[in-house]
């Protein structure tokens, strides 16, 4: 494929952190390396690459660690932990991109932009926070953050209590025209880490929210600002299916926008996993994108040849 | 003034956090915050400012919770805790210092760029390691870790043992042309945070290292590569002082590069807090930049006109 594409490349957490591991840097390097090799190929195909990426274990974490209140550290508020894992993801991202494509005789910049996402504070998801974040507690300690901190936690499948956060519509991000300028100069950008930080807008000021934006819709809003060609989200399996893990799946190859809506209606993608996923492609090709791909990492390179994964069309 | 000028602003630790403070989020914002309007005045004069920062309070809380080993999470190195403090305090410098510009009605994008630097391994300083991190601990934690993972701590002053690692001299910015790009583009760009994420080149490929870069030195290559007129460093004295807090303690206006250096081999200047910034503003100038100022951050506009602070000149 000769490519001029500009393509938004959205990974999920197993592409940093897979189920199981325990999270040590050399995990999570050795995980990032082999997740830019395939970004690399992209790369190579001439194609213009905009990186973003899910947070959710590096953020879970960091909060993990600021609960603690060793030697009284204060605890950070979720905005600005959220800030600290685009820190952490994007330079482990940056370096190994880097060191690949150098492997390959590819000289091209890579950098990371500290990303805010602007997100409406009349946003109803504000009324009703479904998102959890951070490590499981005992039910006292769940009870006495929902009194003193006005926070809503939630008991999870007999693990403890979890707390619980908005999660926002992403509406603008702010540092946009520099994303822009970072990319026609050359460069491959990663932004928009972990979502975006959250934040909302009042009179020109912005000012960051106790949220979690779903990387999957801050990508499809970065793509058609950017007025990307294609919004490819890279997930744990190579297809989206209906009847998953029943005796009739069936995966989708290519689909309507009109056939994906029949089977968002019928409840076929698990929120907060595929549902965001199927969201964001659907809405990124109704909005007036040309390609929206759902597969996974070993099969990115194909799905963008036409030959794997799910395309969502119109 | 009217100024075209590049000016490289190196913010000192309480710029951020001031000594005392707990680091909560709302201290640190509100400190942010109150350099951010002094930046604001710098940039309303047209000057092009970037940004560089210490992380010195941040990173070492940072250190503390991943000391802690809560809930079995593992510890990250100091390049990747560096990373995560990039994030951090970029985040509330390019949000607070948006929004101050925003109420004096400048239209300016500010971002925040992750940013490596390559040391050299053969540096002096990876024999000798000096540069204190993260918090105090009992002797057999200390000789523990001397044994079993090569690190080298020495005690301070009463208060129990600490981490020393090397400081050796930043080479070369791995982001700079990214920087430059940005810059071109009109944006005020916050890098090389904390002296940038120590890394190591070899045959191509870059590796986070366990060091600390000077912010000051940092900030000098950063000024020198950008081809900037000014270096100011900004710190809690609003001169430089020979015989600091003796009875005949004088403070410096402008100052040659030869009396420096006299003051300098006198011994003037402490390791580790004005020794740094000295060196850096005389190498600066050395090396063909134009200005180079000490100063407080309440005098740094009046610096910059030439009517305060102490200036480093041929």
């Amino acid at each position: 494929m000769d490519c001029k594409r500009t393509i938004v490349v959205a990974l999920g957490g197993n592409a940093i952190l897979q189920p199981g591991q325990k999270g040590t840097d050399i995990e999570q390097i050795k995980n990032v390396n082999k997740t830019c090799i395939q970004i690399a190929e992209m790369i190579k195909m001439g194609c213009n690459i905009i990186v973003t990426h899910g947070n959710g274990p590096q953020v879970g974490n960091i909060l993990v660690q600021n609960s603690t209140g060793a030697c009284n550290v204060p605890a950070m508020p979720l905005d600005i932990c959220g800030a600290e894992s685009q820190g952490l993801i994007g330079y482990m991202i940056q370096q190994q991109l880097k060191n690949v494509l150098n492997g390959m005789g590819i000289e091209r910049h890579v950098v990371t932009l500290v990303t805010q996402v602007v997100v409406d504070k009349n946003d109803p998801a504000f009324k009703n926070p479904t998102k959890p974040v951070g490590p499981f507690y005992p039910e006292e300690y769940a009870k006495k953050a929902e009194k003193e901190k006005g926070e809503k936690w939630v008991e999870d499948a007999g693990r403890g209590f979890r707390r619980v956060v908005p999660s926002p519509e992403p509406v603008k991000i702010v540092e946009l025209d520099a994303i822009l300028s970072l990319i026609n100069s050359g460069c491959i950008v990663i932004a928009n880490g972990g979502g975006g930080i959250p934040v909302v807008e009042e009179k020109g000021t912005y000012k960051g929210v106790e949220a979690v934006v779903d990387k999957d819709f801050s990508g499809e809003l970065l793509a058609l600002n950017l007025n990307a060609d294609t919004l490819i989200i890279l997930t744990d399996v190579p297809k989206v299916y209906v009847n998953f893990k029943k005796d009739n799946q069936r995966a989708l190859d290519t689909v309507s926008i009109e056939e994906i809506k029949k089977y968002q209606s019928e409840g076929q993608f698990k929120a907060g996993s595929m549902g965001p996923k199927v969201e964001a492609c659907r809405r990124f090709i109704e909005k007036g994108g040309r390609n929206a791909i759902i597969t996974s990492l070993d099969t990115a390179v194909k799905a963008l040849e036409g030959t794997a994964g799910t395309h969502i069309v119109k």
